[in-house]
């Protein structure tokens, strides 16, 4: 047989060991801050009836990956962990109101792989379903915050607005003011111009909207993020032509940045109406959703991953056949002690090839046991990273190792 | 606007918090037995090109979810997470070996729903690509019965076999005599019979097969185990009608089977051939596969589940409206002590709602801070487990909780 194309599909993408460790201890970092303000766990499944999605995401939705089973079904996948929490709002109505639940789950769009956009994505979401309570939207600003931090992002603040700060504007002139940061003021008024406004009123707007203050909502979510302990201009900033694409949001919108990437890393925003287009209650909501790949890409680049070093602490080399056996006995012996422990799998093999092995896989511990060790009850321990080496009874080695 | 369907299609399923946090202490049980044999981490796509899955499942692959992409893609979702590995290791070839990766995602197939059968489930599995020798088939075994150990499982144990034991016997027939622990020795020479054997060849052969004895590379594995702790017939056995339904299996199949359960809680084997079709370059590999959804099922109903609590451990409530800064500070203050903290988030409500709210949310502390406690700089510390409660000074709060 012949050999068969190895490719994934464009925006689609394996995680080999070290980016998946590196991607699981953000995942573990950000899980650890969403339960230290209470969220709790969701999972929702990858495929949705269409019908579920369609008609939620406005020009997006062309991106939705819909198919039809051979059963008849017509299902879609994951677009994003708010529409489904939606779904479930209204299908599990008695569910302990306020709902705070986290969701971390890949998300599948079909963007243009061309600009550099992935297809398959991790979001991780926060939301609070049931509470209208300013104090809600002040929470989830102070969960995002935190994760940035205990990521070990520096810089990075909250951007806050109120949509209802746009008053009666057209959503297509709101989506241009929104690009403020990223197209300037005259890049702003063009695309204004370019949508049927006069130039001299989109000036205007653009200049009356510039100058707003904050609104009731938005000084009280900044009061209780005060009493909270974050800093208005350092962890927040009012910020009156931010906007946000999606057209489900109903009043407050943030974003996260940080000044090391032109992208946000979160956006969320205030949905008093999404989960009453399922229930026909209408239920208040609030989140935001962390783009994790993003995250992960500028964590990279400003060294705030730490070096993450193999899952096995040591690697318990085979000396020769006739070895082999106080080799297996040893590493069980470590696993039995909670020490992740690799033994080397081939009794022919040179010693150098498994030190080079341990050396590839970044495995910092090596243990010998040869003849002379076998026979005096005593084990070799190398430190590859300091290129030591110390011979020991064997009941130190526990002790050791966990050091 | 009127309501819209709120379910899910058959066979997917939401998990709410309770099961999500199940779920989570389950695979986070499994990763770190992984990791404890040195197994690393690998995430593949949802979605491969549908050419990379066909052919490789036999009759099953039918239950493939296949579809046409908006831009003329042909793609699948991933039906296993063998076909996956075995693209990654023809893909990658320069990955040290061997490679021992383990991997947990959610695997999809159309399966008929009417058999309590799901469409969307997660699958747990490691691999050991690049060697051969049977001590790698040994590793595989012995960390799957760790796994089942460390999740409480009492009477597991490894049913083990090697598929050159049928010689050259039809794959009809050896998928009948197979199912001899399901329809016994009638029910398997009546499927010999239907399937076109005379009836006394069928109870010869069926006879014997169930008088085999070990190979040698069973001989050898089952040395390895004892060498590495583990008894046979207690930990292992040999089971000479063992075959395993998949095709790619080339030698060594085992299952892991627990008397409390009528399916299997995990099953692998040796397959030599499978890497080859996608690289050209035939590449040993070895590796097991846990049915996540059973083990969960299986571990609830032995009660080997822990009663887990929400997130959160403490509710600060919320007095009065005044008093909702006090609130606010000591949430900050003990989430910056990491301990998991909500803080009620209607100041209008009563403190009775919001004691209802913990209860039922599982959280097992409530603090208060009444106007006494405001002035006083004291709080009031409710156990809801045991309905005692004690008022002391703020700074003794943190000390109190992390004990």
């Amino acid at each position: 047989m012949g050999q068969i194309n190895t490719s994934t599909p464009k925006g689609f993408r394996d995680f080999l060991p070290e980016q998946a460790n590196a991607r699981q201890f953000v995942v573990g970092k950000i899980i650890e801050t969403f339960r230290l303000f209470g969220f709790e766990p969701l999972e929702t499944p990858a495929l949705e009836f269409a019908e579920t999605l369609n008609g939620k995401y406005g020009e997006e939705e062309k991106l939705i990956y819909e198919f039809e089973t051979k059963g008849g079904d017509k299902v879609a996948l994951r677009y994003d962990q708010t529409v489904p929490l939606a779904r479930v709002a209204a299908q599990y109505p008695d569910l302990p109101k306020p709902f705070k639940r986290y969701q971390i789950q890949p998300v599948w769009r079909g963007e243009n792989p061309q600009k550099g956009r992935f297809r398959e994505f991790l979001q991780c979401d926060i939301d609070n379903v049931g509470s209208s309570s300013p104090l809600s939207d002040a929470e989830i600003i102070a969960c995002a915050l935190s994760v940035a931090k205990n990521l070990g992002f520096q810089s990075s603040f909250m951007e806050i607005n109120d949509r209802t700060n746009f008053g009666n504007l057209e959503s297509k002139y709101v989506s241009a003011i929104d690009k403020l940061k990223k197209i300037g003021e005259d890049g702003v008024i063009e695309e204004l111009v370019s949508k049927g406004l006069p130039k001299n009123d989109a000036t205007m707007i653009l200049d009356s909207i510039r100058v707003k203050q904050p609104n009731e909502n938005l000084r009280q979510i900044f009061q209780f993020l005060e009493q909270m302990g974050f800093k208005e201009g350092e962890d927040f900033k009012f910020s009156p032509t931010l906007a946000r694409g999606l057209d489900y949001y109903t009043s407050t919108v943030f974003e996260l940045v940080t000044p090391e990437s032109n992208n946000s890393l979160a956006g969320g925003g205030r949905f008093d109406k999404l989960i009453g287009r399922y229930s026909g209650v209408d239920t208040p909501a609030v989140g935001i959703s962390f783009g994790f790949d993003r995250i992960v890409e500028v964590m990279s680049e400003l060294q705030l991953l730490p070096k993450l070093s193999s899952s096995a602490k040591v690697l318990v080399t085979v000396f020769s056949p006739d070895l082999l056996d106080k080799s297996l006995e040893i590493g069980s012996l470590l696993r039995s002690g909670n020490i992740n422990t690799e033994v080397w799998l081939d009794p022919e093999s040179k010693l150098d090839k498994q030190l080079k092995y341990a050396d590839q896989k970044g495995i910092p511990y090596v243990l010998i046991i040869g003849p002379e060790e076998a026979e005096k009850g005593t084990v070799t321990l190398k430190n590859l990273t300091d290129k030591t080496q110390k011979t020991f009874p064997l009941d130190e080695l526990a002790s050791k190792l966990s050091s």
